[in-house]
């Protein structure tokens, strides 16, 4: 299995190179656990999904923190047959294989309502992708239902979807979504962005 | 058919503002030709992949013209089965079905070569995907060969490839990227994001 991230800070301001090395600080605590690589792109951040959702959403909050307007983005991925397994992303947040969708989704819901609180709004949206298999849409569908029952659902829009709310349940959503849907042993990829303090919102 | 993507402009300076409604400003000889509508995250923009890709071209180029660091983001996607037909993705850029991928690589080479140059620099980073079909790798493969022949291929990375160049061929070689792999009726999708003037690079 080989788990990770392309992630990229996009913060709307004069001074953003400090705000992206202050707001990657917040990377340090899991930085045993994670193997990470930045270019002048993007920061490949590779790990187990329950390290990798929690570290993304500690940089996010450091970044929003901040008071600018700031994009974090990702382009997430499990699986794929291109990449070699690699040790340090074994996991236990993925289902079992055949686990039916209405478990999945009821075991992803539990996982959202225990997702602590941080004080911290995220606007996020997302698009993801089940690849390698031909009714790939069942588990979009499948998905979106765990959505709207998430308590973070904001609305579909073409391509993607949004949620909203506190970072804490959204970036557990994100998580939720990226592990429960897809076989466990599938290449599963999740196109996502996430947006603090746009001057465009109340929020 | 129904083509189109969310894209998103990350001007990295205070005055991001004004830096985003001028470039989107480039959109403005395509307007009747695309359906566009903008929230506070990004614009959606329906339309034929040969007037879309275009169109993001001058928008990236309007916003790099700032001189500022800006990001175009976007999340593609064409037959997707959850979205209606639409009578204006009417398109002539897809090839046709079951012609071989040697064929398609070579007519995907072939337009790149005449694209026109523009004098802007393009860093492009993204993720193909090939949904709905169980051997989508070989149509990834296959455009990973059609990139390394492009002139614009600049290097593989973990969950995507890096291209660069002039805006020109960069542009094209994404259109052809999304157009010609992947079957014409598949369900295709594509995660980009192209940068400009990065103070973590020289050009």
């Amino acid at each position: 299995m080989f788990v990770g991230a392309q992630v990229s800070l996009y913060p709307m301001t004069d001074a953003f190179v400090p705000v992206i090395l202050s707001s990657l600080k917040a990377l340090d605590p899991w930085r045993k656990l994670l193997r990470i690589e930045t270019d002048d792109v993007s920061t490949l951040i590779v790990g187990p999904p329950e390290t990798l959702f929690p570290a993304l959403r500690e940089v996010y909050i450091s970044a929003a923190a901040s008071g600018h307007h700031v994009v974090l983005r990702c382009t997430l991925s499990r699986g794929c047959p291109g990449e070699p397994d690699d040790p340090i992303c074994q996991t236990a947040a993925l289902s079992a294989p055949n686990e039916p969708l209405a478990h999945r989704q009821q075991a992803a819901l539990e996982a959202v309502r225990k997702a602590r609180r941080t004080g911290e709004a995220a606007r996020a949206q997302f698009s993801l992708y089940v690849l390698g298999m031909g009714a790939h849409m069942t588990e979009i569908n499948g998905c979106i239902e765990f959505l709207k029952a998430s308590g973070c659902f904001d609305r579909a829009k073409n391509f993607c979807t949004r949620i909203g709310g506190d970072a804490g349940p959204v970036f557990a959503t994100l998580e939720q979504a990226f592990c429960r849907f897809g076989p466990p042993e599938g290449h599963v990829t999740l196109d996502l962005t996430v947006s603090a303090n746009s001057p465009s919102t109340s929020g």
